[in-house]
């Protein structure tokens, strides 16, 4: 079994020698641009992962582990545009670097070069279900980040409706990568479906980590500004959270920040997170990250191979949950 | 064989009945409303014809023809987007309508709409080449954009320039819907292939047809106002073969026409029009636009099947390039 930072290091190492040359190159310079930003790569990773739980010759299904990064950097690069996001992963965004139209127009070159990847050498009695099933989680994608656009005017936004979200907006595409590579591995549809459920909840519990370490990660280590979706009253689980949770005066002020437009950004990070604390909405989070990784890890334990070849799907969830970035 | 007014119907029968159910409705009302300004279906019928030129029943391949208009009707929203155009057939533009943000991700969804129309019901051994076809096609019209964009900001725009452009922002969608419907149809590939350059030419002919009547069209018929590509110095072949072939005391009014930022649009309409007289561009545009169509008549003479088999798409074509609309 390959280490997931063998499988990194392939993937990295074959998407640094793509080499975008058609013309023009207005065209094209944004999208080597996106790919060459880098990130942790966990999709294409976990899809030759799921891959090699099956089969040795990963390397047969790196066109479709790229399908799958080059999707997901579409997205990013258009919902950087729509969130009129400045940087992504220390660096500025493509809107930025040229202009909207150039996001726009790159941005749906990547999701045609996304399908020619994903396509690309599927063994032909694969190739309608894989693409299938690529083009559902697109459309589910696009459903989640129009909810979370939704989201930003309502203040009722329940749990529900929130799990749902980043279920549509960050899960399926975790999960997709794993049936996919699944399938392409010669997996049974039951370990497919397994990996599939898998993904889904682990999808989950990344996000919710990701909201919590938005409010309580380390600053030294985690990338992006500590309060960052406070500032922008971003409706993480935190908040949703918080706001069914508060009494009275919690409320009152909690909606006092909400609705401020003029303030102090350390002032009023430090007043929300002191309203968090006392609303005791970081441990229900961490208690929910519990929950998913837990759901996760049961439906890894049903997948039908030897507990030695997924241990390292094992090994890269804990450490996907443990993570301080 | 079907008259093209019937596979219109068809087609439009067929629009008229898709439901996009799924939600949230903010994502999925753009595209129904795209879908309901109606337009020519030329895409779609095409492919029906190239279909009926070897089978009957046409209903068959309309999941793949819907793909066709679904996937055109995207990019005219987001190219409506990228000129930041108010209008599309009467109507107001979903980035009006709506906002830019709904116009990008409802946009992306139709992309994603499009290629799981195509798949749907395509015979599997079909499968890889209609999708290879049409993801370099929609690739190709990306490219053919962002040269259309990267134009706006010269002067110096060659013909054999433009023709590439338009060849790629218009011709190959036409090419490769004839294509694929020939295919599903059981075409041979020469024939596929005939029917293809048929397209490519068919494509050139009708956008210089277009530049044609956006100057020299009958206001009471066309649709759009005329002289708009004038009043925004679009770079249409008129203008090329004009900066191309005018005297020095001709190049220097039209510079200052293409420079001036105040002036009285039905002035600088009359004045480029004069201009565009002297230097004798319209009767250049419609000789070429004769050349294209000759071409592609010669292509489709050439598919190998009766000639009463292919009168309707030489009825088809020779109203295309008759119409002043």
């Amino acid at each position: 079994m390959f280490k997931s930072s063998e499988l990194l290091e392939l993937v990295n190492t074959h998407i640094a020698g793509l080499a975008f040359t058609r013309e023009p190159r207005g065209l094209y310079e944004p999208v080597s641009y996106v790919l060459s930003l880098g990130g942790k790569r966990i999709r294409p990773v976990l899809m030759l992962m799921a891959y090699n739980l099956y089969k040795k010759d990963v390397e047969s299904v790196l066109n479709q582990a790229v399908g799958i990064e080059v999707y997901h950097n579409y997205t990013l690069l258009h919902d950087d545009l729509m969130d009129k996001a400045e940087r992504r992963r220390g660096k500025a965004t493509v809107h930025k670097v040229w202009n909207e139209n150039t996001a726009i127009l790159s941005g749906d070159a990547m999701l045609v070069l996304a399908y020619r990847f994903m396509a690309a050498g599927c063994p032909s009695e694969l190739l309608a279900k894989v693409l299938d099933l690529f083009s559902l989680t697109a459309l589910e994608i696009c459903e989640g980040q129009q909810y979370d656009m939704d989201f930003e005017a309502r203040l009722d936004v329940t749990e529900a409706e929130y799990l749902e979200m980043i279920r549509l907006k960050t899960s399926v595409l975790l999960a997709s990568s794993l049936k996919i590579g699944a399938w392409l591995g010669g997996a049974t549809e039951g370990d497919a479906s397994l990996l599939y459920d898998f993904g889904i909840n682990l999808g989950v519990a990344f996000q919710l980590k990701d909201d919590w370490l938005d409010v309580y990660g380390n600053p030294d280590i985690f990338g992006k500004n500590i309060g960052g979706d406070i500032l922008c009253n971003k409706k993480t689980y935190l908040l949703i959270q918080a706001l069914g949770h508060c009494d009275e005066e919690q409320a009152r002020q909690l909606h006092r920040w909400l609705a401020a437009t003029d303030f102090n950004p350390d002032e009023k990070i430090t007043a929300v997170k002191s309203l968090y604390d006392a609303i005791g909405v970081g441990s229900m989070c961490l208690q929910k990250i519990e929950e998913y990784t837990a759901l996760a890890a049961n439906f890894l334990e049903q997948v039908n191979v030897p507990a030695s070849t997924k241990a390292e799907l094992k090994v890269l969830m804990n450490r996907l949950m443990d993570r301080e970035v």
